[in-house]
């Protein structure tokens, strides 16, 4: 069976086809419909019937600092492969946004963090993102480049290769993030503490 | 052609199938496999060889007040059918998170709200939902059920029905609410104004 390797830029795009056998046509949801019951097109497989439901995706990241250097990532991928980025992915399923960002910092700089607070919430509707950033402590400054980075680096403000960012939301959260160095309570709320279970007995 | 209706409340959910033909046994992407260059289990359809990437959802919403009260929704549809909750929903693409949070409300409750900041981001890991709530104003008093609402009400702290709230995030948003109706600036960053263009002859 012929087998296509997906690349990691394609992995949460519209999809990906997979052939099937090597005498199928695979197609996948490309036509275009309204779904009885709906009000929006929505993308239909005219081989299977499946509906897909696109909807937005969530980027996870941070601004991930040691002491007064902040963390970086060279991409070894397209978009921006050979430019700089904050450490930030797909978020996956089943993880809450603050996992999500302490495993994209492992997977592109085999960086452990500390989670502080979200520092900013971008949105870029034209391709139906929204990117949650936090503040991060690293917890060591060993780092090294994973699979999806070129090489990774800690960075003073002044030596950030500002001419080589891969993308605008980069430049806006380090930024932020260096206007707000100081500032402690400005996130909206997270949830809440489970309540306790209740003393044994009662 | 046979076709089915699709549950408003399905629509958002892991994919929904449309029978294509009365001889056709449609199944959609319902096998788990590991796509070459990937690292995790995706759904791939056997039929067609699409791969359904899937991803975490956002739900966006606010707590909407006209002066002292209030708004809420008393929900025509499962889950929680008859319960009340925030104006909310599933974001749809090429929308902003606040863009969507005035959708809902308008479409839940006919409601016209004004955007005041990010009060909350709750996460329901287990079912994959990343929520976004927001502080906000309504235009006018004027509200009425939209399709997904049995009733739409405005309640003064007192009159909340808490016995008969639809969903622990909907506690939660009224609680935070309540907290900080006099704070003003707790919210992350949001996109920057974008550059106001040159003057013309520059």
């Amino acid at each position: 069976m012929p087998r296509l390797a997906v690349p990691l830029a394609a992995r949460h795009g519209l999809g990906h086809i997979m052939p099937m056998s090597s005498e199928s046509s695979p197609r996948g949801p490309i036509a275009r419909m309204i779904p009885e019951g709906d009000d929006r097109q929505r993308l239909v497989c005219t081989d299977c019937g499946f509906i897909n439901y696109e909807n937005p995706k969530i980027v996870v990241g941070s601004v991930a600092a040691w002491e007064d250097r902040i963390l970086l990532c060279r991409r070894a991928i397209e978009p921006s492969r050979g430019l700089w980025t904050l450490p930030a992915g797909y978020m996956e399923l089943n993880e809450t946004t603050a996992e999500g960002a302490k495993r994209e910092a492992w997977e592109e700089a085999r960086a452990r963090i500390e989670i502080d607070c979200l520092l900013a919430v971008y949105e870029i509707p034209r391709i139906s993102q929204v990117q949650l950033i936090y503040r991060a402590r690293l917890r060591s400054p060993d780092v090294e480049p994973g699979p999806e980075s070129l090489e990774v680096g800690l960075f003073r403000w002044d030596e950030i290769p500002w001419d080589s960012i891969a993308f605008p939301t980069v430049h806006w959260a380090l930024d932020e993030y260096d206007k707000r160095r100081r500032e402690h309570e400005f996130s909206p709320a997270t949830n809440p503490e489970p309540e306790p279970p209740p003393p044994v007995g009662l």
